[in-house]
């Protein structure tokens, strides 16, 4: 079975609106087992939809398509659809039923709207939307093109999403008979080609119905693991056992066997082991403390952060000695050594993580270039005192990209740290 | 005249990749008078490539295809165009020794794939790439297809967008004898429907060849201006009528007249003026610190930042009086204030701006929901003393969307302090 998707909407047209619905459906898609051929975006046209229904659906057998659902004028797909089948509009009174429900406990009156809300194509399976208004459906299509599908969802991520993944995914694989078992695996301080290396066997040898995909970003690789096939527990199996090839194969990287960012980790680590955390920044101007501070409930362990970007308040907030930045320069391991030391005195915390470096385009020598950063990890133990560590680590991207990853390598020291 | 895109890879199609390249024609093309019709993602497959090309050249006079154009087996573009249109390939003389050349200065032994790299179809006009090695084709059809042209991209967005911008537009605009001209608006502190309000009489009598898209994201909405048409001095008097009416009907909202962000606006006032600035942040965890170093040149007037999480560490770093916070509450103006105060008097700055609320999703109460912020602002004037002023702003939005606003806001003090 191959699929395509069509996007409606105008603001995808004129570039106001990236169209990454697709990509969601697509990445769904494939870990079903059901490759997608094409993607198009269309205009809010009843000519040009009909005209792309036809031509997708003499391609492919699954046609799915977002947006044009809601009440507004330029909201085109029900109609051209109806149209386009030669089929009847019927109300759905489960939609006409939540609809109302709804209405009734937000205390609105319920408006004229509802009704050709809950209208939905006649002989179709009616997909319930939890998280708004618009119902979608799954149409069995008859004629020219019978065994093929036209399924049609609303244009709202959240609301698409959910209804993709509860609803659509579920109903293809009862019809086909199969089971789809996916894995996350999170990986930090890699690239993908190195990684591709280090797990080219499992790659190469994957069994049938098992598919790997890499999804690359600024800070990290992050990999998925779906297996497809008709009996659970042999695809739950196949499964795990990639999963766990490749998380011991590269078990120095992968941080997380479910979809969890490095941030949201560490705050579960620390929170878990009661551990506080203070930070010192130079280069990262925040970012860092920004990260931490993204999760809900940071308040548990993040207790304060500095931003020193001057030599002087260097000096001031975090008693780093003037003598140090003279003789081995701002961007040092002795620097950000000293950084952390001062930040987890004067905190009263149990690490203290600094980073003092180059974030470019400007500033960099032969020595120390852009994309270079020193890191410093100080931690107090009960009876043992406090034990430092510092690490350089260079990377090579514009100056937002270096920040990121600089914060990534700090996050990372913390969470080493808390590992071990 | 109407265009098509073609997207080519099958990056796209597994979800592994957003189609970004798409929404940046569409948005460059709208601005040229050239409306897209349809965007289309297709396969790294030569039969699926040709029959797209057919598809799309029926209905569209400019197709405009990108990606496939590189050295690997699987960059199918070249080669679908050539036996599509049935014509040789030739070896470009100018991409040939421009390769070359690039390859001499890295001190890299020049290889095989140079000469195919420089092979373009024949009789096209070829896009040199400044950015990389693949050149682009602007290609007039023949017989069936006459008067329509394909265009072949490469698919590295930066390479992409400057061939997109510096010859495929020019060579239309061209061919047209049209003129094109853009100003860009930049606004804070207002959505996109009061925005709407405000300049609906200017939108609504628009002269003929000028737009107005809308561009918003979470922090504020931007405006672009496009003017086309023959004669160059009426296509820019009409396109700096449109947009000076704008900005004086937005005015309280416009920060800049070119495609800047807040911070790069604020630090280049505080780069002229002289004046250094530091942050105090609960809520906000360091972004507001993050923007304004986000900007090359901040440590010209960033000076330190301090992230206060936890009231203990408001009052030993910044002198925030416990009274204060028992009796006001940790998020109010008042605490905002002695925040804003005490890290103006301890950072030794012009300017100290401070945030104090809840990012949420938890931690609101009915009286201070998530969403809430409160911000001071204190600023030393020389023989003045320091004047202090508060704001609270409430916004709606997810964790994450909601630390981006209140940063926004934040900004948006400082620029009005900074502008007044």
């Amino acid at each position: 079975m191959f699929a395509e998707i069509i996007s409606i909407g105008d603001e995808l047209l004129t570039g106001q609106k990236v169209n990454t619905n697709a990509g969601f459906i697509c990445s769904e898609l494939a870990g079903a087992g059901i490759p997608v051929q094409r993607i198009i975006a269309c205009a809010d046209n009843v000519d040009a939809i009909q005209e792309q229904f036809r031509e997708s659906l003499e391609r492919a057998m699954l046609v799915i398509v977002t947006g044009g659902l809601g009440p507004t004028r330029d909201d085109m797909t029900k109609q051209s659809a109806q149209q386009f089948l030669n089929r009847e509009l019927v109300v759905d009174r489960q939609t006409y039923e939540r609809t109302l429900d709804r209405y009734k406990l937000l205390g609105k009156k319920p408006v004229s709207s509802l009704c050709e809300n809950a209208m939905v194509i006649g002989d179709s399976v009616v997909v319930q939307n939890d998280e708004g208004l618009a119902p979608g459906m799954i149409i069995a299509c008859e004629e020219r093109f019978q065994g093929h599908y036209l399924v049609l969802l609303p244009g709202v991520p959240r609301e698409m999403k959910s209804m993709m993944r509860n609803s659509v995914l579920p109903y293809f694989s009862g019809l086909c008979g199969t089971v789809i078992v996916h894995s996350h695996i999170k990986t930090t301080g890699i690239g993908e080609a190195s990684l591709a290396k280090i797990i080219v066997e499992i790659e190469n040898t994957l069994p049938d119905g098992t598919s790997l995909a890499y999804l690359p970003h600024t800070a990290g690789v992050s990999l998925r693991v779906s297996s497809v096939g008709t009996d659970r527990s042999s695809v739950e199996h196949d499964n795990r056992e990639i999963t766990d090839a490749i998380v011991s194969a590269a078990r120095h990287f992968v941080y997380a066997t479910s979809d969890i960012s490095l941030e949201e980790l560490v705050g579960s680590l620390l929170l878990k082991e009661g551990v506080t955390i203070a930070t010192a920044e130079s280069c990262t101007g925040g970012l860092i403390a920004g990260r931490l501070t993204d999760v809900p409930g940071s308040s548990g362990y993040f207790e304060q952060g500095f931003v020193v970007y001057s030599n002087a308040s260097k000096e001031k907030n975090l008693g780093v000695r003037r003598e140090t930045i003279e003789t081995c320069g701002a961007v040092s391991e002795e620097v950000a050594a000293e950084m952390a030391e001062g930040c987890l005195q004067r905190s009263g915390v149990h690490m203290a993580v600094s980073s003092t470096g180059i974030a470019g385009p400007d500033g960099g020598t032969e020595l120390k270039p852009a994309g270079m950063v020193c890191l410093g990890l100080a931690i107090r133990k009960e009876g043992e005192g406090v034990r430092t560590e510092t690490e350089t680590f260079v990377t090579r991207g514009d100056r937002l990209q270096n920040k990121l990853r600089f914060s990534e390598a700090a996050l990372r020291m913390v969470w080493k740290a808390l590992r071990s």
